[in-house]
């Protein structure tokens, strides 16, 4: 329902991104029939928020301009009730980057935060060994056996932050103060390209402008992510990733509700 | 004959331009045969105009460092003789970009202006209702029944600035102060891609250091590129936007005036 | 050997580079196997350095605020005793650039340098003509007939600084104050994409951190992506600039040394 709603709704998302992975952002948003737009100058974002439906902050090739302006956007998005999204690219990996999302966490009020399980980890948790940068780490790969312990720590950034929380991995876990939830699709090719988790972060302000509950919208945006994933990797095994990120985006551009519905695998955890 | 002439003459392209889709614009530039440099940094984008044939400015993702650039590089290019294109990417959206635009407009001598209906209406009759941020407005399509008031508006920006002016759309509009013409190529494909509309601006550049007239070169590069978009549609209906995006920088790198000019559908309006 | 080297230590490598291409230099060092992080913020490019295994340092679009932040890591990856990477792109297309790269060379103990024929002679003997931008100058291509003087050049840049050197062009040129090596292999229609030479300095980074010796890094890295560029030509012949990307990305993250050992063609000069 969230995907044909997009496309009818056509809701505008302003993003404050890194540009590593932006244009992949920006065409990804697209694909899920929203209208992206990307402005980190100071002095206009209030602006573009206030034409915007959602707001998406990744850090993670911020700087201190563009931190103030991270900082000044959330800011007028919260005035104005417009869904704020976090991605902490990267946040065990320098103290500017833990500073920035802890100033963040204390002066915005976000209605979700997306990112990889060491990220999400670091957040709840604070850091427990070497940072991989802004990839996971080994010892976080989330398991079928590990990922009650995982949805504990969701669930707890959640309880600390009141935003809902979405964590990408082998296993996806999405969740807030009242529910956890396990989606079992995907597949691990969508770590060897950059940008998996960023795309994801920017579609998922785009369906949280047009769900009900924050947390609907993140299951929605990672279950047609990760079932866009698995399909490009039917499509293009053996072929490589320059295959493989053009298989992704034609998913992305095709898939309907009821496709994706049909392919979701999940579990409720909590 | 003018994309023979840009692979005999491989212009170089100065390029102020947004960090979203300077891939693009820096691959479409290279298809055409021409040469990009991208450069923003005030203290050498003077040294830089003075080895270029044209200079593109887009301020898609301006900040006040970079429009400072943008307005030294202007000046140096107005010096030195060469071609200057404006793409004033969402100037409704920020009083920022409106005011940036207004300096370039007053400080620089554009040789061309190019953009979708709602940022070149916005520029010659002022702001008429909520800007769509990048994307154009749903009142701003471009119609068999409208074009001719739209060509009135394009002529009028043509007037006040001096500059030529491509306004893109599903009905492409150029025109100068003597003439205007629709251009009926192109494939409503190209909107759900980011960055159709700045390489446009890009190669638009390398045109104009090329052909005799600038309403020429805007001419030639708006037919080229909606050529390309037509193509790819056909070539790739079905597969989705990975695919298309892909096929419009083949096309791009493949097509030849012959087959431009045997495809272009084009009616004078002025 | 050292492909599956990469695959097998996963190093992280962190670099400032231009935003035109660091998509692809991304996706290229995730395709060997190896995992990137762009980070350019002053106040935390030591912290990035401190996790990383190598460091490359691209400035095809820097200004005076990476340009510190360039030097900054270079500092904190010659404390921790990483490789160093410099790709001076551009360098003879302004005094910015230039000075830039003499600071670089001055303050900063470099592993190796990458770059194109003009590039690498600028800095070994000083501007001798008009600059082609970021593009290899017509005067400064390299035949089976000049090959033997480019290499004094290569190797009299080596001597000077003490880095190993890596000349990219239709001739690939690796050396170090005691050899140096033509390689064959690659296609000319690398030249017709921005980012063959970004991607390549990326990927290099990546092999010093497990090279023995940074000239085989360089051989290594400049041999995978030249085939690359040969077995991309042959399976997207005729069909465009857009196929041949993706096939580009394609073969990086498919071939194994044994397949790129079979097919290097080399020839030892020094």
């Amino acid at each position: 329902m969230l995907i044909s709603k997009l496309k009818t709704n056509q809701p505008l998302v302003h993003c404050i991104t890194n540009y590593v992975t932006v244009t992949d952002c920006a065409n990804g948003v697209l694909a899920v029939g929203a209208s992206p737009i990307m402005a980190d100058e100071i002095s206009e974002v209030a602006d573009i928020v206030n034409i915007c439906n959602a707001l998406v902050l990744n850090i993670g090739t911020a700087n201190q301009r563009t931190a103030a302006s991270m900082l000044a956007a959330g800011r007028a998005a919260n005035q104005k009730g417009i869904p704020v999204l976090l991605d902490p690219v990267g946040v065990g990996a320098s103290a500017f980057r833990r500073e920035l999302v802890e100033k963040i966490i204390k002066d915005i009020k976000l209605t979700a935060i997306r990112g990889n399980a060491s990220e999400i980890r670091v957040l709840a948790q604070g850091q427990r060994g070497p940072s991989r940068g802004v990839d996971v780490g080994l010892d976080d790969l989330i398991t079928r056996q590990n990922m009650e312990q995982a949805a504990d720590f969701v669930c707890k950034l959640s309880r600390q932050t009141g935003a809902a929380v979405s964590l990408s991995g082998a296993i996806d876990i999405v969740a807030d103060q009242q529910a956890a939830f396990a989606l079992f699709n995907g597949h691990e090719q969508m770590t060897q390209l950059t940008g998996c988790g960023c795309l994801l972060s920017a579609i998922t302000g785009a369906f949280l402008s047009v769900a009900a509950l924050p947390l609907e919208g993140l299951r929605g945006a990672a279950s047609l992510w990760a079932v866009c994933g698995e399909l490009a990797y039917e499509q293009t095994k053996g072929q490589g990733l320059g295959a493989y990120h053009m298989a992704l985006l034609n998913n992305l551009s095709l898939l309907d509700d009821k496709t994706v519905d049909g392919r979701e695998k999940y579990e409720r955890l909590v």
